[in-house]
């Protein structure tokens, strides 16, 4: 990590001055002036992919656990630190040596050690992947100790550390690896069916297709007919001649996939599936085994999203065994967080639910009997971390604090008492011990780029700084950027905003601003993070003497349940209205000049932005829309249907959030910005918005960055940049 | 026709005047500034497409022959007139009672006379298409005296007024309807060959897929094999979910297209193929029947394009006959016009060669020996028209006045001798009635908006005047269009230029310059028509205060070989040149501020837009690219590999003509725009740009028209130009 500031620079001249004294004269005073006004940024410092970036991100290292000690992993180096016995750190081994032991082995060399991983709190083994192979060695004895091989096209792969066994993806069709490297074909599916793979286009916090039962013996999965699903046709202009490689993309409205759960048992090498009924039009979410590994519990709900069961399989026959719990609600039910059973008494689980308004966690037995609700208040459960379990204690990361915080807190299973863990300030990301005594804790907040620390959970106290990284925009010109809350349009509701001055900010000057914006549900653009979680974009327009200004309006998240809900069947309303208010705010302050508006945002963003130009055309100048949604009936059944129920039940709100319609609105400059193969947004958003303005007469600008998805990504991402900048500096400067 | 002059306008206000003299003094004041200062133009005024297009072009009407006598069409009524007899036009029959004679023979109504025609001289006959229905209706008698049925779906229709049988395409497959009324499927191939349709992407002047015998009881047809050849992925972004519809495009130096020439006999009911071995890498063209329908010709050239051979087919057995003429060329032989026999001698042809640098007509008996050269000189000849029968004389049009025009002579065949026919001005198309004595003269002059007029093939006079359209541009406010000549970068030949100076031209002022380009082969900008071809957009840009440039580099048409082959495997270098040499006649000119030159063109215009903008970095502002070539290698193999080889065969030309290799070098502002379905320049040429362009760091602007091809037709053309001059106004300005 380079560091620039004053002190480095006044130390040059006196080393180089020694001999030449003219030498001397000419660096003190270059190096004094640039201290004085310090650097100007460049997209290459803020934008991730720019080639300085990582000199202008916070430090970081990587840490984990082996049982309760903490290991510090880097490329060439593992140093252990016992917590409990408060230590000195020392080294556990290094890659020389690794490699030494593995090439004795007859195994290929590893390159770094910073992914090795610490499945046994009681064996001195590493686990490593080195080239197609995973590799158990023991550190203390230098021997390998059991290795399996990986296959090839292997993906999607799920490695249990009790069993050992592997199962993993080929193209369509699920695999597994035993402990003993036998490879079994688990699934045998004609293309249009992914079996092992995460389904429901990972809404519902479907991340995963494939779930291993505690010990390892028998593995649940996804299997999903899509042969039903349009195929949305992506085009690959960089071949030699230009290939068709479509996506099976089911549009809202439209026939969806069938999604059954298997259950693939490596005793018997047999496959059921689970006897759930029907398929069609419904979600099996939320995956989670009993600790025995006899029942299967998952979340079934119907396309309409409006229910949601909490329902009981038996593994080994795949009937249905009880409907443990049911939640209606009039707009949507959105389940996101499997079960977790109590690891000390494996009758009772935590459950998760928005019921009361907020996500909080509510205690079950296996019956299904609610046995208590363990947190409540008008702040919600982030995630469940993990458990203490001498304290019996659950550990959560909430918004307690704040809504722009995440803090951790541990609660007593028994009593529902919280106790805070750790820095009440800012952002924060554990890792908890194998015991749940200590936590590595990893944060920021606005004044502080990063810090780990080590906390003990049984005192809730820090113990130990693994990290304090330095301000790495120390010696640039860092603009003010404020905070504050402003009302939505209800008259009532708190919103956070989040205020960037330009730079050598002159209270007498007019300037112009740019809204950046966002506006889509479980997003939400302010922390009390580094900056309070400012985007490098906008520090660049600050540079450039814009204000840039973000509001987390209604519907957005981190604020529950009902704050998100008021955007049903109608996105995009409440939301511009709340945005409008950002707009009253603006219009207030003094140096800002309100004929030169402009907005701009990504995705939802990029709908927010499209809709806000053409439905207050007076009031935005320019915008820059990049993958946006033009028409929800364009967008997927999933995450659409949620919130806009089908274009054939709610023909009145899709045609009143449809871009589509309003395309002859348009007054000032527009540039829609979208990825030549976006798999999310598909083309088909802009190009049938551009199509629109073409039939009314109307004039977007447009942009295609071919070969990209739904962000741009690496170095074009600063290209990306460049290009949205340019466009407000050639139409609202 | 609406006609705006001060005339109209000053009569106006008399009328209104009448009773509120206030209304009276208001009105003339108004309509005198209008009338002094002239009309502006719109867009719609200027664009085909355009609302008011058709009220500023010059007006027009449809006149025909039937044998020798003259017959106007129009949507009522049928006039005719005998120019041998000088006799007074008169009514031929009215659409009220041709519907009635329909009517009584229980026919759909027609809608218009304006395209029936007159396939009999010796019969008062007229051919009708009325609803899916030929009809040959005699408006003497009143009687329907023969019917044919149009298939569903029939396309591709060639119907011979000898035999009255009717050739059509359903699908990729070749059918015959017998005059008689019975359905013949000639061709019943799969998907993937297409049967009595063009091929070869109608190059060599290949404009249709079946020949019909002059009797009509043979029909030959091209059968082209494409399942080798690559799909390209088009695109339609227009249905509920976008659709996969691929082109079949064989790209220059991969599988190309395999043809084959059949022959089905009437009479036989069988289908036979020409011998003309393997069909890999060749190419069939300029098909023609002898007199007799005895033997095929056609021409027959390699990949390589580099030979052409005509060839003579049994087509009663297919067996090869004679190879009788033979042309070859270290560049390339493209031969564009099939073999005309002489129809007071079957035994002698006309066969068109530019084998002496220019396009001319020699005349060969059908052993394949050169009798003589009936044209020759600098000139070329454009068309053979037809021929005057009772003087042995053909009919053509050539550039002998000027290379910007088109004039018509006949040329007698024994002889050579050469007599001009009609006025030596402008641009002229003409039509000959049935014995070659009359023909119909349409034609346009710089000062001449367009003329019809009936000139006699014996005497080479006018005899009368048809139509003489007013000037549509009358009352408005054009801008001086001159036409001059400078010298091309070899220092010898002159190029022709057109120069539109801005409205109300001020010589002490500095004014920007828009360089309208095309440039490729085939293709010619300027001509001695209306206005001298002037563009639409170019007044409307003359309006807005610009110069407006365009030079007809080496390489275009109309001038003779070495002038287009000049270009050989390195298209642009040498067409690049030239337009710097008008560059530096702009930049010697002292109202023509060289700081603000802008650059447009489409297609090739667009390969030379984008080419002259990366590689004169420093002289060009602005550019706007329509779909353009961007690299070789992605246009197709007839046209791309006659000028360029093959990316394998002539690698670095192919390289230095790559715009992806210059993307680099991009400074000033380009907007690229492309039809989102082109099928001519694929979309890829576009995308692979804008990637290259990126992957530089450069910042190329982009617009996509979706679900238009080649061209923006229609309204959207309006739209286009709208985008385009808003290009120039906001970065030429």
């Amino acid at each position: 990590m380079m560091k620039r500031n004053s002190k480095q620079y006044f130390s040059l001249p006196s080393i180089i001055g020694r001999g030449k004294g003219w030498v001397f004269c000419f660096l003190l005073t270059t190096f004094t002036v640039m201290a004085q006004e310090h650097k100007p940024f460049t997209l290459h410092d803020l934008i991730p992919g720019g080639e300085t970036y990582h000199q202008c991100t916070p430090q970081n290292s990587s840490y984990t656990w082996w049982g309760d000690q903490c290991v510090k992993l880097d490329v060439d180096t593992l140093k252990v630190w016992n917590p409990a016995e408060k230590s000195q750190a020392k080294v556990l081994v290094q890659l020389d040596q690794v490699n030494k032991w593995l090439e004795a082995a007859d195994k290929k060399p590893a390159r770094s050690l910073q992914s090795v991983s610490f499945p046994y709190a009681d064996k001195s083994w590493m686990l490593l992947q080195v080239s197609r192979e995973y590799i158990l060695l023991d550190w203390q004895t230098g021997k390998v100790e059991w290795t399996l091989p990986i296959a090839e096209k292997a993906s999607n792969r799920d490695w249990n550390k009790t069993s050992r066994h592997l199962a993993y993806t080929v193209d369509n069709n699920l695999w597994i690896t035993t402990a003993e490297g036998k490879n079994i074909q688990v699934t045998d599916e004609p293309e249009g069916i992914k079996c092992g793979v995460a389904v429901h286009r990972n809404e519902f916090g479907i991340e995963t297709g494939t779930f291993w039962s505690a010990c390892g013996q028998r593995l649940a999965f996804y299997r999903m007919d899509e042969t039903m699903v349009s195929d949305y046709p992506q085009v690959d202009t960089d071949a030699r001649t230009a290939e068709y490689n479509p996506d099976k993309y089911p549009m809202a409205g439209t026939a969806s996939h069938k999604v059954t759960v298997g259950v693939y048992d490596i005793a018997t090498g047999k496959t059921l599936y689970l006897k759930a009924g029907d398929p069609t039009d419904r979600y099996f979410s939320n995956i989670a085994w009993s600790p025995c590994g006899q029942y299967i519990y998952m979340m079934e709900h119907p396309r309409e999203q409006n229910r949601a069961e909490l329902v009981r399989y038996h593994a080994l026959t795949g009937e249905k065994d009880a409907v443990l719990i049911t939640e209606t609600h009039e707009k949507y039910v959105e389940p996101m967080t499997p079960i977790t059973f109590l690891p000390w008494d494996d009758t009772k689980f935590i459950y998760q639910s928005q019921q009361d308004g907020f996500n909080h966690l509510y205690l079950y037995n296996n019956k299904g009997e609610k046995l208590s609700q363990l947190t409540q208040g008008d702040w919600l459960v982030q995630q469940l971390v993990g458990f203490n379990q001498g304290r019996k204690e659950v550990i959560i990361s909430t918004t307690e604090v704040s809504p722009l915080q995440s803090n951790l807190y541990a609660v007593s299973v028994k009593s529902g008492k919280r106790r805070p863990l750790g820095n009440s300030e800012g952002v924060h990301s554990v890792v908890l011990s194998a015991s749940g005594d200590w936590m590595i804790d990893r944060y920021s907040a606005p004044q502080t780029p990063r810090r780990i620390e080590v906390v003990s959970v049984k005192t809730g106290k820090m113990i130990d700084t693994l990290l304090e990284a330095p301000d790495p925009w120390d010696g640039f010109n860092v603009p003010e950027i404020t905070v504050g809350t402003l009302k939505a349009a209800d008259g009532e509701t708190d919103l956070y905003y989040r205020l960037v001055k330009p730079v050598d900010f002159d209270p007498t000057k007019k300037y112009p601003i740019v809204v950046y914006v966002y506006g889509g549900p479980h997003a939400q653009m302010i922390h009390n993070s580094w900056n309070y979680d400012v985007r490098g974009w906008d520090i660049y327009m600050a540079q450039k003497g814009y204000v840039v200004f973000t509001l987390d309006n209604r519907g957005s998240g981190n604020r529950g349940l009902e704050f998100e809900n008021v955007t049903f069947r109608q996105l995009g309303v409440e939301e511009m209205k709340d945005q409008m208010q950002g707009v009253a705010f603006l219009q207030s302050l003094p140096y800002v000049d309100s004929n030169r508006l402009g907005v701009h945002g990504w995705s939802y963003g990029g709908f927010m932005t499209t809709n806000l130009m053409l439905t207050y055309p007076d009031v935005f100048k320019v915008g820059v829309a990049g993958g946006p949604v033009t028409d929800w009936k364009y967008y997927e059944v999933m995450y659409g249907e949620r919130y806009m129920d089908t274009p054939q039940t709610n023909p009145e709100g899709y045609k009143n959030s449809s871009l589509l319609e309003k395309a002859g609105n348009l007054k000032g400059r527009l540039l829609v910005i979208h990825g030549g193969n976006d798999p999310v947004c598909v083309p088909q958003m802009t190009y049938s918005f551009i199509k629109a303005c073409i039939d009314k007469g109307t004039h977007p600008d447009l942009f295609i960055y071919p070969g990209h998805g739904h962000n741009m990504t690496g170095r074009d991402r600063v290209h990306l940049h460049e290009h949205i900048t340019r466009y407000f500096e050639d139409f609202l400067k």
